[in-house]
């Protein structure tokens, strides 16, 4: 948080049919739907989540992102970074606060791969769902589903990795807490982090630009993780891989696809980072362990289903 | 992060028979040995920490803290805090570089709950114990005991704990992530965190200035955690509460002693905290479910044994 | 297995307000309600259990056992049995068929703890709850509660261990798992078993004759206990002791009372049985450490409160 | 246990390389190497098991199986079952006592599946590893590798599977927990218990007599088959498929290969078997959901790579 952005606080996700879409991401991945706005979009949010929603489906001829917002702890850290952002020579708008819901204005701009980004400082905080403001209960009841804590973060791919990674380290005060380097030292993919988190946005080298690879919520534990997959077949979801652990950032993970495939993640576990750690790297030529620790191998749909 | 202070980054505690304490921190709790000094010092760490050591232990004839270190960013982040600190009127002095092994100055001070800290900006990073630098395998073979990961907080005890959560606050930059809160309105206990974790440092009010409650380390689960008792009986240690879970933060936790009497903590999972997210509050009446969640009441020692 | 006693297959159990009970053993412990007879009795099953029910819950003034069933292979095993106990000295009753919802002839006696036990060859099997017959998922949707997988075994407390366990091994074919023994070397307490499992019935000591101590419900993981007791404070139901893990067996557990004052026990995990097996052999000098293998020592209540 | 039939006692397998084979089984599984004979042959146990050894590790120019041996209750059943063996129609040998290591005589046959199996009344009981006859600790220090706990079944391969089936149930008492029929009602695999677990024994259909499709070991937890799946990658042993979980049985499993290339499996969890409960039933057309309950297909090599 070096320069005040605090976490990726939401996603604009295309579905192509919402009752589909809202019995994948709310009865299956147990988010809670908060409310539906009069463009049909509708906001979810992880139960442990103090903002009132985190996820924003939008019905589209089209899956894939339309953007990711991250929250900055107030507006002159805004201000003061849709300067730098136009400084650096990035295009920037603006949205009036209230385009999304119950969310202050937001600053838009485009990576350098293609991508879709914004930062707002004001979103309304209604708690963690199902929990008391006093006293409160470790979890709720009436959670559904794979029961996800949150939205996590999003794997990227597109072309021109590292001036987005340069774009969110030095505007953005990102650090590099995992990379993949090709052999003639290119980074072909740059997890990043704003927190301890061993990464709060992620991006891997492709041609086309704007792609997303998949989103990812948090659950609690491996066992979660087993019921999890376990729900994938009682409920005959597309299971791309997993339950696994990744070689990156160590942690355990599952993939699979949404009604209008859109690639999911459901993980848990991991490393750990802090801004003064050297990032961990993996050799490009060892993609298969990096990425599928067990498995060693990646599967060639892996890299080239995107949405 | 808001004011550069990354995290704790080691804690000094006095030990009456260092090879006692050994076998209890570093064959019991996992910690790894990683140096000793000409003072009789011993530096050890948690296997997933990239800092040299985290933990320094100093015989002497009497248990308890001398200091906790918080490592920030740089020294320039160094020097604008030790001035903050001298203008909200602290006592600070100054460590030169090497009093501590392989440690750049520090700066030390003492809060009104009468505990010392010290800030320092270096410190060598050897990396995380027993793994390579380029695709590193997720753990380390030959970790012994409760395979600690890291050295996480303190909970310390104290009198003016408003006062020193107000320093904590204005001066290093942390947040109060919870609070238990007497019904007089008076904070009697303030979790406090300079980053994701529920809590990077903890105060609680007693009348005794410099009190340590216990110095606690991360595990990886809560199938750890019941290893981790059965450990405490097969090796006869003298546990105290656990395993059970906190109301404050939601993690899992054991309470035992070291040799000397030091309370230890071992614990996994709980709460996250981000810088925009309310204070979760617990009620001073209601302090057994705060502390205990499963048991509701504190026994007596709890709040009385102390070092 | 050695006399063609397969395993406990039912209790009834007296309870003070029956829709209480309800809420306790259907709705918090989570077992699946499936019948209640003209007598205003109640069954229900672990979702596991293949057999139509397996606890039987009856309205009375006073908390307690009325009696444990055990399933034997056929007619020919029970009349054989019958002939058994007889020889061997027992007063021996019969029930007719349909007594009991859905239950064949039940042969009746009564051990010389006191308690009342009776066999029977049938009952209708309605599968695992919830599952297909062809193809089945590996656990059901909709489960509640604690999603406790079958009634395991009882702890019964009364005069005469060893001339009890007598009758279980002579005459039904039991063998001893696990064994308290005094410094003059009487059983105190006898863990013993028909099956794979480290227990299907115990018997301690006491001078009352046909107390039961408890009524124990498998749980899947360790995980699941913690999430149970974390269920027992949000519903407020009193708790008694755990999460912990016993030294007999070796089983993870929780102890609770139902609102009659009956005391449950969800436990996982623990050691497995054959019957070429020598019992492990705990000193009644250690009961503490027998019986809480963590905390080392019992509440008075523990061995005090029956019903 | 019908027919006295107590459990799978031991099975000698062959390995091309003895010092490789012992870094797998003893190093990596984690068993425990007790004796060795005049003949070169290796013995070793899992660490909860009573019996002396479970593992016979023969050197040989080829992989695969020679015999399983199932311990009986004793020499009476011993004899009561070889004549029922003879009268059945098989040919029946037998071995002296001291053949193997500690163990009594033994009475082999060959099933129609080609497969050798013997039956034995006595083996030197030396106690579970590690631990004291009195008040024993849960588990033992100093295991290594994924810690397993005992011999737990094999998956066989050859012809004559219903021959097979009747042999063990008529005969031997076992009774069909699982089985996979095709759609024209013919048993392809049959999943076999002689007690509660939910297979002592399984047979799939194959053209060639007496293959080996698996050995596989117990272990303790979910999280223990993560860290198993670490192991595999750190040691650079062969994976085959996992961490998953079976539809049959709904046990959780990985599948990996010994350097000689039989294929090993640890596994921990999944249904229990009573002798009254009807067979589970899957389809022979859904058979990828019945081994491989995430995945819901078969490598090919799963069940072509046999030993």
């Amino acid at each position: 948080m070096r320069k005040g952005v605090i976490r990726p606080g939401h996603i604009q996700l295309r579905v192509m049919d919402m009752e589909e879409a809202l019995k994948h991401y709310r009865d299956l991945i147990g988010l809670i739907e908060v409310n539906r706005d009069d463009k049909g979009r509708v906001y979810l949010k992880g139960w442990t989540e103090v903002d009132k929603y985190s996820l924003v489906l939008v019905e589209s001829d089209t899956p894939g992102l339309d953007f990711i917002g991250f929250k900055v702890l107030n507006d002159d850290v805004l201000n003061g970074l849709k300067n730098d952002l136009i400084e650096y020579g990035c295009e920037v708008s603006e949205f009036p606060a209230g385009e999304l819901d119950s969310c202050g204005r937001r600053v838009s701009f485009v990576a350098p791969s293609g991508h879709t980004f914004e930062l707002f400082a004001d979103k309304e905080q209604t708690g963690k769902w199902g929990l008391a403001d006093i006293n409160p209960d470790p979890w709720p009841l009436n959670l559904t589903g794979m029961k996800a804590e949150r939205f996590d973060h999003c794997l990227l791919m597109g072309p021109n990795v590292p001036a987005t990674q340069a774009l969110f380290e030095q505007v953005l005060g990102f650090g590099l807490s995992e990379q993949v380097v090709a052999p003639d030292n290119t980074v072909v993919a740059a997890f990043m982090s704003c927190s301890l988190k061993a990464h709060d946005i992620a991006f891997v080298d492709c041609p086309d630009p704007g792609k997303l690879h998949h989103v990812s919520f948090l659950l609690e534990t491996w066992q979660d993780l087993l019921k999890a997959a376990d729900l994938l077949t009682m409920t005959e979801t597309t299971k791309d891989v997993g339950p696994t652990r990744h070689g990156l950032t160590s942690g355990q993970t599952i993939y699979f696809f949404d009604p209008s495939g859109n690639r999911n993640e459901v993980f848990c576990g991991g490393d750990y980072y802090y801004p003064d750690h050297p990032p961990v790297t993996w050799k490009a030529e060892d993609l298969g362990k990096a990425i599928f620790y067990h498995e060693l191998y990646i599967h060639p749909t892996y890299l080239e289903v995107l949405t």
